[in-house]
């Protein structure tokens, strides 16, 4: 499947499940802090996680960044978003001067937070913070034709390699995947459907904000467009699925996740689209899951199977539905907290605190 | 009930319900901004309720504390605990020594971090961060006879209110209350089913660690205390209840919480403890729930009903079951960051974005 993409393939071979014993180590240290054991929750489970993905030496302090991979849909063009798709330009623009909501998450949690044009439909200067990797302006319309070229897919794949080995390189360690796309849901939705085998209804929501008569348009979409593409197959390919019925961002984030897990940093999926990205990168190594984290819960219905199948626990379940990373940013301070409380509360026997009795 | 107590009576004659101009005016300034109606979930709601805390000014940057309240209580003699009643005074000295695991968040997450001995059974030196205002050393065994008299009840609740009333002079203005106390829950579950009338086997569970038999022989102690004082009572007032089922450190939050509300300033609950002393706030004077936030969800089920008592959404659900503050600490960052979004995004005009088709 990877044969004639040799970058690919030296990124999913570079992928390598955490030791166990680091996981056990960390569990270890947990239960000799003054606290009453397991009582600090989820966040113990999330220390142990960080602990083994680097390998018992966790960086301090992090380096938290971000991610937005913006790109624009064909798929537009059939009704299928609440929004124009000039929009994804303009969020952009918003992106570039400060004012959208992952600008203000990213300056409060210390986040450096970098946009990826990876198929915007309109062309940006220069900027600090824009990363101008553009595959095409947008991609093709899947309810008449792949929404990708083989060719298109791998360089939109190599796009979010790229990035997360410059990434771990600059020594960033604590990384968020979030995407700007008007029409995405679409896509994912489609992904989705395919991925964790679930009829497109159980799958598909209303995006930004569809109404009934739009989100029937919506599923009319999806299904004719898997249709299109795969008749009656019953377990299509993760590759072939995200070209035919992805996108360009979707495909950016996918390679982002690999690569990310590749060279050992934790990395944090955020709503529906990212977690989408995930799941293709997870049907491609399994192995990926050891190096995410579910910053949150999106109140997008399709989110909660991909959750399932990657095994992933949302850290946070606020009723979120933005994207951006929002979501993820937002679980950073978390993240750190429970490694911070690995690492620096007393044990039972430095503090001179008794255990429990019997 | 309040005529022999004139500090409480004026503290509750000073709490006044927010008023609810300043929700609609949040939830207006909230759907300008550039992002999908609703789209920030609950932090919308978060933003909305703090913009009407403060009257439409927010005070910037926010000035963030936690006050944990420790005391011994008498019940730890019926074997109610499976830790021994010296760890609240060892963890007051750990607290003093920066080793506890609400040192650590209070420190990643900025907030001043004060103790208060309202009740330990030990005697400590003066220390920074220490106030010493203990009313006795411990609670009286509330299965012999009532936990405080009315002196010591009143004296209690005092310390809450002027330490209340102290932070919102230094310019606090986001606050958590958090408690240390071993044997707490068996008087806060006491409470509780008293409170949202449920019986006692629905609202205890096993504290920081009780087998199946401690557990037994916590709801055979709270029963029969419940019954000494109240017989077949069915509706106690909240202060009687206080009195003879609770203890130094649950009386101390209730005063805090009824005196943070008259000085206008954001409260956070911590877990099941904290959230007590929330409710009988609540029994007292409704309108304190304006102010509270609930900072997650607590493992001990009577959490829950008191929460849906109180009215409140937890922020977090990480399963902690700890205490001291630590789980209101935590969703500190994340009240922050919705009323930094609410200030700070652009709007969809000053951003020159388009909003929904149709």
């Amino acid at each position: 499947m990877t044969q004639d993409f040799p970058e690919m393939y030296r990124v999913l071979s570079a992928i390598h499940r955490v030791d166990p014993k680091f996981i056990a180590e960390a569990q270890g240290r947990l239960g000799s802090l003054t606290k009453p054991i397991g009582s600090l929750g989820r966040l113990e489970a999330i220390a142990a996680q960080m602990f083994s993905i680097f390998s018992g030496v966790i960086p301090a302090p992090l380096r938290r960044a971000v991610y937005v991979f913006a790109a624009d849909h064909g798929i537009t063009a059939e009704g299928v978003s609440a929004y124009p798709s000039e929009v994804t330009a303009q969020m952009v623009q918003n992106f570039l001067h400060g004012g959208a909501a992952i600008n203000v998450l990213a300056r409060l949690h210390d986040a450096d937070l970098t946009v990826v044009d990876v198929g915007v439909k309109a062309d940006f200067d220069d900027s600090p913070g824009l990363c101008r990797m553009k595959v095409r302006p947008g991609s093709r319309n899947m309810r008449r034709e792949p929404a990708m070229t083989r060719e298109e897919m791998c360089a939109a794949l190599n796009v979010g390699i790229r990035l997360a080995q410059a990434a771990a390189k600059r020594g960033e360690n604590l990384v968020a995947v979030g995407e700007m796309g008007i029409g995405n849901t679409t896509p994912a939705s489609a992904i989705t459907s395919l991925l964790v085998q679930q009829p497109v209804a159980e799958v598909t929501g209303r995006g930004a904000g569809l109404d009934t008569d739009g989100r029937n348009r919506k599923l009319n979409v999806i299904r004719r467009s898997i249709k299109l593409h795969f008749g009656l197959e019953s377990n299509p390919e993760p590759l072939e699925i995200l070209r035919c019925v992805g996108g360009l961002e979707i495909a950016a984030m996918t390679g982002f996740f690999l690569s990310a897990a590749a060279c050992r940093i934790a990395v944090v999926c955020d709503g529906f689209i990212s977690t989408v990205a995930a799941a293709v990168a997870q049907a491609l190594c399994p192995q990926v899951c050891d190096y995410l984290f579910a910053g949150h819960c999106s109140e997008e219905p399709g989110h909660r199977f991909l959750l399932r199948k990657l095994g992933l626990t949302p850290i946070l379940s606020l009723g979120m539905r933005l994207g951006e990373g929002t979501g993820a940013v937002l679980a950073m301070p978390l993240i750190e907290s429970s490694i911070r409380l690995m690492t620096e509360m007393a044990t039972f026997s430095t503090a001179g605190v008794s255990g429990v009795t019997r």
